[in-house]
């Protein structure tokens, strides 16, 4: 099955140029924190190289940097204090109403630091995206870069992939990886890799919103005009 | 500690180029198949790529390839029968036997496809790699590149690491990434990654040779000479 058949948007120019008159698709971003991936996203759509809008943003936490950036491009910011709700059901369900009433069909999280429950998948079934920073399925959960470290890994990276009610197992969109230096803090690898998630993620999302995304198991396969890519990154550089 | 500090090797000539009169470290192979590594290791050293010496190949299966390509190269070539020992023990210490017998100074299994014992582990410590068809941690075991292409990853590769006595659990010294395409099978996936195993695992073997291999904790770092690794590999190439 096509993931959105019911918004083929293949006929949009094949540069990403926006056309605005156009079908754009409504993405609402769940964030929790600095909200670098959602500027990325933000910066990408004003370029015209993204044919969405930000239809409104969501905070778990009330500081999150990632609500002011929102407010500076007149974007909907709204704080949802899980305090106030007696579980994560009843958090998603206040969500999902905000994100319905900004008519959002396509939910982005960046950086959101809560697992989404049945309540939220259901209402947006195959069209929630999360991205992580690791080459999935290595280390899923939190502190990727630190764990990628640890165990001593020489290629790290970033995955763009379907939520699902798994911690980071959802069906693979896109993926970048970066080479690991021996005198890496869990700072330079982080920044080397949230790099790529900025050039990843809105990526993956015009993808999505092109319709050219097409699920066969649990494998993504995308209609890429028979584009292929090549090359190979090598650590040590042999 | 380095790995190798009793054979430290880092005077040799830094352009990798054979040095007949200083020492080169004698490796011995450990195979089950076709031997294509093993084939690389050897096209290496006849380069004067790898300041090494095939000293010998020891195979669990009789009709591996790799034993005719040893011999093909004057190599001491021997069928270990994994069913005349009555365990593992027994057959790696046969095993270890053969290799002092060559005067074997790194053990190197490439397609082997037993685990060794402490047996093994105990008689070259620090001195035995192998090389795995994914990028660790991510699939170890047996068919990993079909494991691969089953999670719908859109990046695998392949990896060199020390043998410890977990499943391609042990300290990562080398790694390649390469995309997967929507037309991937297991085949063209493999061979994919097989072009860069004979990458990387002579140019491991050299950094072993060169003593430029430093443990810290299960992290492998390297001495390069101030030498980094740049770049990068997106797919879908955004």
């Amino acid at each position: 099955m096509w993931a959105r058949s019911a918004l083929n948007l293949s006929d949009l120019s094949s540069g990403h140029t926006k056309a605005p008159d156009r079908r754009i698709v409504r993405v609402g971003v769940l964030v929790s924190g600095n909200g670098s991936n959602l500027q990325s996203i933000i910066d990408h759509v004003e370029a015209g190289k993204l044919a969405a809008e930000v239809a409104c943003v969501i905070s778990n936490r009330e500081q999150a940097h990632a609500l002011e950036r929102a407010r500076r491009h007149s974007i909907p910011a709204l704080f949802l204090d899980y305090r106030s709700f007696p579980d994560r059901e009843a958090f998603d369900a206040a969500a999902v109403d905000a994100l319905r009433g900004h008519g959002v069909e396509l939910v982005a999280l960046a950086g959101f630091n809560r697992i989404v429950s049945r309540v939220m998948l259901d209402a947006f079934p195959g069209a929630i995206l999360n991205i992580h920073p690791a080459l999935l399925p290595a280390f899923p959960g939190s502190h990727a870069q630190r764990q990628a470290l640890e165990h001593g890994v020489r290629i790290a990276g970033c995955t763009v992939h379907f939520v699902d009610d798994g911690m980071d197992t959802g069906p693979i969109i896109a993926q970048a990886a970066v080479p690991v230096l021996d005198n890496d803090t869990e700072e330079t690898l982080s920044a080397r890799i949230l790099k790529q998630e900025h050039r990843i993620y809105p990526g993956a999302i015009q993808l999505f919103v092109e319709g050219r995304i097409r699920l066969e198991g649990r494998r993504v396969l995308i209609d890429r005009d028979g584009e292929n890519v090549t090359g190979s990154l090598c650590n040590p550089p042999f």
